[in-house]
């Protein structure tokens, strides 16, 4: 007997919402039941997002009319949940929340990064941080979860082997993420106006990221770690460099041997590293719309330095994909459901 | 008890067969058993393909070393597979081609169309053109499919409710088909350098397209058809558009009737025209992975003009997803199975 | 002895604005004084088109506060300038347009197009529609010039010769043009949001296309004209494809002919017609940046029909390149002034 | 009196011979009077460069057929100029190599970079560095320039103040380069193949990048510096990131100051920090076609790193219009001369 679950999701016109619509949609054991958007209540969501026409007749409803649901999905501007959570949390059981607010375990932090006091400190303890790879026995009957932010799981599931291995030597780590257009979200603005960004390779945060603090408390470690992103023309997808230091005497072979142990069971993380073809590290093109994380790297034997590489979807592996595959850990059903598309090449 | 059908690929490191091999790996029914290349016989099918990595350990074989299968699908080269179509047919009992080889059934115009005889006339009875949409009851039980050519598709689509009904008027249609890379194929050349091709926007078959024979055939009727093509920058889709005359006093809603008479009931064609928002007509942005022919029209009631507009991914609906639909009614399964793929927005 | 004319752009802060800017910046009978933004007023020109960082310390400022200046160039939406043509008649002896304000001859083609009516219609007589091909006698010494459109340039320019050969047959011609980007403006919208349009390829106006109007009144003669826009993913850019029909027996080169008798001494339009080779038709990525009209074509023997084409930059030749060209001859100087910069290849 | 030398371009079928050719003949000093090119000879050269046509009649040659010239421009594969450098020393007074084959200083370095001795050590000595920011007074009179390469320029260029203040500390410089698809190019390759590279982000080359002899060489200092090279999806334009440690207590305002000090009268650095807008910082989309190098930074206060940012078309200051600066010092020309293009936004 197949277990169905409803799902009301909060905040779907956006594209974090509306990708998490696309793919529960899909999934076998759940059942999207309202979609609220406060701007499109009314509308079919196919107006929205057209890729659902002749997939789902649901129409936006406003937030006010959410009834109960097995699964509240919010999909909601960074501090916009925390301050209504309680107002949520009386509609489901689970909650899953997309946004940054309930990321950060220490609410001193939150403050640094976001600039200004979390509405709900108390409530920060009760959220498991929305990575499998990292936290799967806390997800296994969890509910609530704080799905990881887009550029910080391109960064943690890149370094966290040498972390978890306890190779990682105690110095700067340099990491770089090109990421796509659709990582800011689907209102038009000066920046993304298509003229203005078509041809565009533009840095839009040097220092001071804001994934930097939930990076941290996932990498524990004495090593300082600077983020740069950048905007490319892509759409979706993240390409993550990172420069790391480990001990003297590593091999080539041994970072491979280190990445296979850790994630060599991994349903979504692919180790890329092939010695010829154009093929041979990561590169976001081939995962759209798959729940994939691609990882490689290149040791610099003279220096003991490895410039490590992973691509995901920022939309799936780096939000809506990542939060299904929680949530399937959380009611103990198959890790892929609703996540197996494969990806298209070329693409 | 689930029914499975043995495949073997043969051509399979091109595009349209790499696409091929996607989608049966995610169909229920098939088991693909092999997959040939001259070029890369020996390596993984992921090398060549790899959005494939993780799903699938086959690795190319030579064409020679071909064993039995339920169904073998071709996607060689135009002209190839005619020319060997014996040696085929003893390996398998559906065979589909996905080439232009025996999608014409009058050899005198396959002659003016590819300049050549055709080396296996008297065979050219025995396939049936591979467009569901038009052809269903023959696929039923067909051993023979010749898959349609992508661009002729979207011609045929767009008008073939005109023709059914009896509306279109005998005069000139020009259709303008709009092409992604990908059509052209897998091999690199030199109008398909990224530096040469990727803000380019070029005619490339300005008169004399071959896919104007299969559509007449498809299309009958007395009006000429003119068909352009123009290569775009996208790697995938084409948008077609084609102007077409009918009768003095047919309205907007009329046309609208014609087109949800003819293909209200079809499973991959949906008629896109929405009075208002971005997403008004079809976008072949929309369709990268699906096997939609999403529909438009726009009337011009001074002149009965009616703007046709058609949109599909070039390797699904255009190919691959076209050919695994006939092969779906074929053994009388599900017409979607394996077919499912919403499409992404954005993309 | 040089000859220096001082110009003030009205509306400096969009894209036709400052690429006239840019263009007067390089000439060198021209001084630009002053450039106005309701918006921008009191910000440097270079904050808003950055490629003149450098170039000129101009800041916008409130038309309200233009001083007279030899030439006053308008690149106001359209309906704007008609409004307040008096007032910038005050302010400088030649004025140039960039709208579709003064374009048509016609106060009711105006007001059938438009929806309205013009707000001076008495004034549309003054007017010489800025097209150097068609115009050049009229334009020397104007003092009033109306910038024709740019879809209207590419369709213009490419039917004209058939139109004063009179050799062009009274029947449909279909033409498609495919537009970058920039052609919609500076300002961000829905449907200029990069991840809605960076793979997209959009029918954006099927039937009643306003160029239409201005086509018509430039290309006597009795042959119904049906334009069709969409967009594309260029930033710059019209690719025009015309359907013609022309007498029987015309042949590839007899046309040839005709386009070289009628533009062969024309500074800024190229025949491209090529036997091999990738670039054997007018690309408008090879026009970017330049005042270049690129004209191509192919013969369809058996139906006489022929199939044109054209490309441009819309912003130059489109609009501030064929402005500044249409300024060189009414002062009298060198037509291509200003308008030397040759295009990037690649690009 | 004007003063015009002769310039005569070996290997001009290619991008940056095709560069030079282009910006050499808008340059009014310069008469091009050969350009060769085994493979086309014969052709015109606007059949592989089209954005010339109607701008030269000049056609390929092979090289043998080379003729005395003041300047022989060498726009050859690596390793190709040094082999036959005495005949071209035979050809022209002043040479310019575009190639990598001069710029190395020590042939050991030269040898562990480019796994070969190289064929006339001895003239190595003879050689400037061809880049004007550092080597201006070497290059007035030089008659051997050896082009400097595009991601070492915009690496050096990033890094120079630094270095030649003495606030660099001797800590790990990781620069991360962003280059376009012309830089590999004029070939048809399997990764320059527009399906597989327009939607791309692909490492290319993440440790031991050939380019870093050239930069250690120009930035003399004890610093470890770290290369990584990722291909985009645009045509020309490098952006590059370079992260380096300066002492404690340097400000932002500091930084600006001393790239003030050091580039404030180079015509074509623009050291771009602007507080607000989209266009902060370096942006290769605003440069096509430009000799600028854009230079940003930003300051991590808390950690003493500067985040430097780099902009630079490839072919341009990244090779040919590099060279025609360096010529244009050579001669006692005005150094913005043929170079004065604005660049085009939007691009």
């Amino acid at each position: 007997m197949s277990e169905h679950k409803t799902v009301a999701i909060v905040g779907g016109s956006g594209y974090a919402g509306g990708e998490f619509l696309r793919l529960a949609l899909g999934h076998p054991n759940l059942k999207v039941t309202q979609v609220t958007s406060e701007r499109s209540a009314g509308l079919p969501v196919s107006m929205v997002h057209p890729n659902l026409r002749g997939r789902t007749n649901l129409k936006f409803i406003k937030a006010g009319a959410l009834e109960d649901a097995d699964i509240v999905v919010l999909a909601l501007p960074h501090n916009s949940a925390a301050k209504r959570i309680v107002e949520f949390e009386a509609k489901g059981r689970v909650i899953v929340d997309l946004s940054a607010d309930f990321r950060l375990k220490d609410p001193e932090v939150y403050r640094a990064t976001y600039g200004e006091d979390h509405p709900t400190p108390e409530k920060l303890g009760e959220w498991v941080y929305g990575n499998p790879e990292l936290h799967r026995e806390e997800l296994r009957g969890a509910t609530r979860i704080a799905c990881a932010g887009c550029f910080a799981t391109s960064v943690i599931l890149a370094l966290y082997p040498l972390i978890k291995l306890g190779v990682l030597l105690p110095r700067d780590v340099v990491a770089t993420g090109l990421v796509g257009s659709s990582a800011a979200g689907a209102s038009a603005s000066d920046s993304s106006h298509h003229p203005e960004r078509a041809g565009s390779l533009r840095v839009y945060k040097a220092v001071g990221h804001r994934h930097t603090a939930e990076a941290q408390q996932e990498l524990p470690g004495n090593f300082p770690l600077h983020l740069t992103a950048i905007s490319t023309p892509l759409v979706r997808g993240i390409l993550t460099t990172a420069h790391a230091w480990i001990p003297d005497g590593y091999s080539d072979r041994d970072v491979w041997s280190a990445y296979r142990e850790v994630y060599g069971n991994e349903p979504f993380i692919r180790i890329v590293k092939v010695a010829k073809g154009i093929h041979r590290y990561p590169d976001p093109m081939l995962l759209d719309g798959t729940n994939y994380c691609d990882i490689g790297f290149e040791m610099d034997v003279d220096t003991g330095r490895v410039v490590l590489m992973s691509a995901i979807d920022n939309l799936v592996k780096g939000t809506a994909g990542h939060a299904l595959q929680c949530l399937n850990i959380a009611h103990g059903w198959e890790e892929t459901l609703g996540l197996e598309f494969a990806g298209l090449h070329p693409a």
